[in-house]
């Protein structure tokens, strides 16, 4: 497969973006990347860390969207960034599927105006893995809509449903409702509303109402919510997770004792570590875009790209954008 | 002063509440309680816990409002309910406050229906003090109002400045918006709506949008949204304490090295889990409401109960109700 990559994207790039292409051209022989950016500092960024360059084309591109740029505006303006030209490429399919760090709503916009929708998704969403006590769950929207109607929540549970069976491998996952509270007549309009239809929904595997408490002990497979709910839970779990760390730090440095106690523990936090760190999640994909989109963070680095790569591989490898189309085609012929 | 209390509100009511008023009565020896609720089981309970019973007024009241009651039906309908006949006292002067751990809709329903606004305030709201790493911060609106208007932001911002500053004695608080991005254009309808409104108002210390990443480690002194939000970000930031602990708990088992650990750590620990317990923060005054109603954790325990009592008294001897009519008048007349 050719994966195109947004080479400019994110607070390290390109440097972190190519070591992050490089781990995964040295461990899939078959694929090909597409680098979309300015052409010669990704050459020199390349040619330290690349062995085989035939595999790599460059795109090279003369603009860049920053993170404070109005989404839309950019998107109509910037028509030689790296994401316009790289999202161009996808509708064209000269490549397989996008990867970017860049700017979410830029992302958003461009999956919108560029490649398009799937037929019959009103709105496309965000989605990710988030940590909890024994595992991970799917958090969609996690913010490309912040203001939502119930059609747009039925949806979002519908794809992360295709997604999690088709690329995660867990058949039937569950869905919940993110509410204030587990009664059906709970929370806000959109949530009554939204508990209505996924109520009544077919193919999916609703359970009620999930409240924030529980998310970090027992959620189920799949959480919904709007996009503005989302990105506030993903971003004070990353939050929450970074305060973990940080304060058994600050505990170690009080007295010999503690040290002792810190060091003593170490090894099995180090574990934990890598769970509540964002980097190893991987990359958000833009679910109900007729292309494969896929988000990385805005700081990754090295790792965090070639998790973002391999998520791409794994959606492509999986058929899931076809099988996307079948399931919402199906449903809103019932 | 005369604090009432619904004895019959909460996981644990009547027990943890009488436990509570009793920790109380022992430490405030010019107060005296008024105790609403069941009778014969209040003063069951009362007999071994309380030394002076001539401090404690028992109102009986042969019925409960529960947890999944509809709350303004259950206003109308159990007339005879702790929390309805409670209100009626507060609304009458017969006490200075009014502490429940019982149903928050219902208090809240209770609070506008029998108690009535504060003359000028659109929709009262609930607040309550959350843990950050070096301190706490006070988060507004955390559940009474799911669906808000910028007006009602505002306002939650006002009443939260003098609570802040009155009660908590910290001068011109910093208030902040959460939101989804720090840029003014991030966010759904209402939160850019009210940036504009928050921007441009006197009386409160605005200083723009922040996002949830921040909360743990840096967050100004207050932090606005609507119910909906605040009651995620509150049982989002009580299960990531649990978890915390939980997870260290789970560690310690692994091995005997880690046990030690483990122990060494212990010390600095339980300060810790003071801080971040629910109990310990008490009770979560209704601002807006034309009376003193504190609003304790469904499952408070007697500290829990004996921390909102606390709360009713600072509350009350500060002259925070007078100070939040000024403010709101004072405002309206601009």
């Amino acid at each position: 497969m050719k994966i195109g990559i947004d080479a400019m994207g994110g607070d390290n790039a390109p440097s972190s973006v190519i070591e992050g292409v490089a781990i995964y051209l040295a461990q899939n022989s078959q694929d090909n990347v597409v680098l979309f950016g300015n052409k010669s500092v990704i050459e020199k960024e390349c040619v330290d860390r690349i062995k085989d360059l035939s595999r790599v084309e460059i795109v090279d591109c003369k603009e860049k969207i920053e993170f404070d740029d109005e989404p839309v505006k950019a998107i109509r303006q910037k028509k030689d960034s790296s994401i316009v030209v790289g999202l161009q490429y996808l509708k064209e399919k000269q490549i397989d599927a996008f990867v970017s760090a860049g700017s979410t709503g830029a992302l958003m916009a461009g999956g919108l105006l560029i490649v398009g929708r799937i037929k019959g998704i009103d709105r496309p969403a965000l989605t990710t893995k988030l940590p909890y006590k024994s595992g991970q769950y799917l958090l969609i929207d996690v913010g490309s809509n912040t203001d939502c109607r119930p059609i747009n929540i039925l949806q979002f549970a519908q794809m992360a449903t295709v997604y999690v069976s088709k690329v995660l491998g867990k058949n039937n996952p569950t869905v919940g409702l993110l509410n204030i509270g587990t009664e059906e007549t709970k929370g806000n309009e959109l949530s009554k509303q939204s508990y209505e239809i996924l109520k009544n929904a077919k193919n999916i595997n609703f359970v009620g109402n999930v409240e924030a408490r529980d998310l970090p002990f027992s959620p189920p497979d799949i959480v919904v919510c709007d996009g503005f709910v989302g990105n506030i839970v993903l971003k004070l779990t990353e939050g929450f997770g970074l305060l973990f760390f940080d304060i058994l730090k600050d505990i170690a440095k009080l007295s010999l004792k503690a040290k002792i106690g810190g060091l003593l523990l170490k090894p099995y936090l180090k574990n934990l570590k890598g769970k509540y760190d964002y980097k190893e999640v991987g990359g958000a994909p833009l679910l109900g875009i007729d292309g494969i989109i896929i988000k990385c963070h805005g700081s990754s680095d090295g790792q965090a790209i070639f998790n973002g790569i391999n998520q791409a591989k794994a959606f492509y490898e999986n058929n899931v954008l076809e099988l996307l189309k079948e399931e919402i085609t199906a449903e809103s012929e019932v």
